[in-house]
């Protein structure tokens, strides 16, 4: 019995921090911690999902439907697309990838990135032996490398994965850029859009017009059920068609099912949500620019990047520093394609904000 | 752009039918249809957990924990294993199952099952380029056919399925059997024990005696909660952290993290839902034994396996009959090594239990 080579070079499990824990560590009151680290939407979820939710709680003893029929056409019309183009996940936009991962690659296939960007593709298509080629975000002028892309498409490359808006920089790769990618390459385009309801345009008419993009789409973010793990990807029907053969057949649980349909319907919380979200992100931008030492980057998304060369602290002691006083922001250490250098701050409510923004500049002229 | 060779082989998804669907097309009250297809327990779930995750819902729109510490320790003291021996999915057991095939599966690997089983196995498993090689459960003595395992383990075995009890003939297979089979082979034993609360005997004792099993476990059956997708593999600390390392992070929605933690410390609903459980199972098996025409077989698990072909009525026809009149059966044609006569029967209420017996009664009856 022996697991496989690829498991046995990647990095060792260590468990993540529970809440609880940094509480404990710190001496924090669990409630008061501010948390601008995930990318979360801080104004809750749709009040009729979470009533919804009650209503239906006798029911967890039963298998959750697995034709998701009303959710699908929910998603369709939420995006401008047929039923037949919509694939529903149960472990987010993650699960997805994981799909994509099974349905077109074999071991010594190449899949394209931009560094920095969301780690979890990596993670992901490692484990069926897939090679990462990377390209590059120009931190210069916060805009994908559209040359650093185009020039490492090979006949190994079967995916190519754009994060638009990018996490963790903020802005969007512009959608020319992104058919001109399409226009070079017959390999699946796959247009990351889990932060889309925060910038002015989606990608998603491009699926009529190429056979070769998949857009990938979450709940966890402006939707606000970052807890019940919804994503969904929209293709066309015929790519659609051979990730439902590979797809786990019940991930989607019922409580998910239920307050994604009855989100959906309440057209008036998302408007509310996503307001509020760019008059926060707005808000930190404005605020955060006026700190000297730290340098800012435009956001179309519900975080801002931040340079934090100049205050003399590497991400690590900023954020160390800041989780003392009980705001937990993204330490990017981890992100390929950044030094130790950058943070990332995440939507809170304004009230959150404010605070967060007096213990930053307290922290900041502390020694 | 191409899709895998393996993925083109598989069958053409066809969505399942939601309850709504058969309701409205046979005419049904959906609230009165009696579900006896899908291994449930129709004594809902522990009304601490639900309670529990009522007062959680105003935190869906935070990402889960990622520790699951709690659970963890709860899942090893029902065990009686340590954390170390636990991994805790999200998408039930076959989310363990998935993370077998990350880790152990290289294209061209074998793994075992002996036919009729859980068919999530092959399922899962073909994506990955595993070769399933089929072993036999005797249907004369409901026993695994142990010579049709240990003949079958070659060099290129990676992974041995057996299902205890197995589902859909209802039997334990032997300690004795298992453990010959450990012995004879280093490849990793795979004992599935979704329904080990309906039998008298865990395997989880071998965890200490031999390196090379891991076990199954859903809170899908007997635990109530098929609705949130709650499984669990315990297994040597080795192989569990080799398998944290492919495993989705976030996979386990909130309200199921509370769900499962509640559960664990309600003893008393536990004990209530297995009894209960074994209850219905022997009234349904006696009285389906009472029915000249069916052959029923023993069942350690909340299911019983029948086998409908001096009826005259394949499985196809006789559960049609049925759901006509409200039921919902499980017709086994789509098992590998089942011919089209066998249908299961999960366990219901008393009261569904008896009002089944009827309309079965009536239904053999009719012509």
């Amino acid at each position: 019995m022996d697991v496989k080579e690829i498991v046995k070079g990647l990095d060792t499990y260590v468990p993540g921090r529970s809440q609880d824990e940094i509480a404990s560590e710190f001496n924090l009151n669990k409630n008061e911690i501010i948390k601008l680290g995930s990318n979360e939407s801080p104004w809750g979820s749709s009040k009729k999902a979470i009533n919804t939710i009650k209503e239906n709680l006798d029911l967890i003893n039963r298998y959750p439907e697995t034709d998701l029929k009303e959710l699908k056409e929910l998603i369709a019309d939420y995006c401008n697309l047929k039923k037949e183009n919509v694939i529903v996940s149960g472990d987010g936009a993650d699960e997805i990838i994981d799909l994509l991962a099974k349905t077109f690659i074999n071991p010594g296939d190449e899949f394209i990135v931009p560094l920095p960007t969301y780690t979890y593709y990596e993670f992901s298509l490692k484990p069926y032996g897939a090679v990462p080629v990377y390209g590059k975000w120009n931190l210069n002028t916060n805009r994908l490398d559209l040359d650093s892309i185009l020039d490492n498409i090979s006949n190994k490359t079967k995916i190519i994965f754009l994060c638009s808006p990018n996490n963790p920089t903020g802005a969007v790769i512009l959608k020319k850029d992104i058919e001109e990618i399409l226009n070079k390459t017959d390999c699946l385009v796959v247009v990351d859009e889990a932060y889309s309801e925060y910038c002015k345009e989606s990608n998603q008419d491009l699926i009529k017009k190429y056979s070769n993009i998949l857009i990938l789409r979450t709940m966890s973010k402006a939707l606000g059920l970052a807890g019940l793990r919804i994503g969904y990807g929209l293709s066309n029907p015929k790519i659609i068609e051979y990730m439902h053969r590979v797809k786990p057949v019940f991930s989607l649980t019922r409580p998910s099912n239920i307050a994604a349909i009855e989100t959906f319907k309440d057209k008036e919380f998302i408007k509310y949500s996503i307001t509020k979200g760019i008059e926060s992100k707005n808000y930190l931008y404005d605020e955060l620019s006026k700190i000297p030492k730290l340098k800012t980057f435009k956001s179309e998304s519900n975080f801002i990047l931040v340079r934090t060369k100049k205050t003399g602290l590497t991400a690590t002691q900023l954020s160390l520093k800041l989780l003392k006083k009980g705001v937990i922001v993204r330490d990017c250490s981890s992100f390929k394609g950044l030094d130790e250098y950058w943070i990332r701050v995440s939507i809170g409510t304004l009230d959150d904000d404010e605070r967060f923004i007096t213990i930053l500049k307290d922290v900041l002229t502390e020694d």
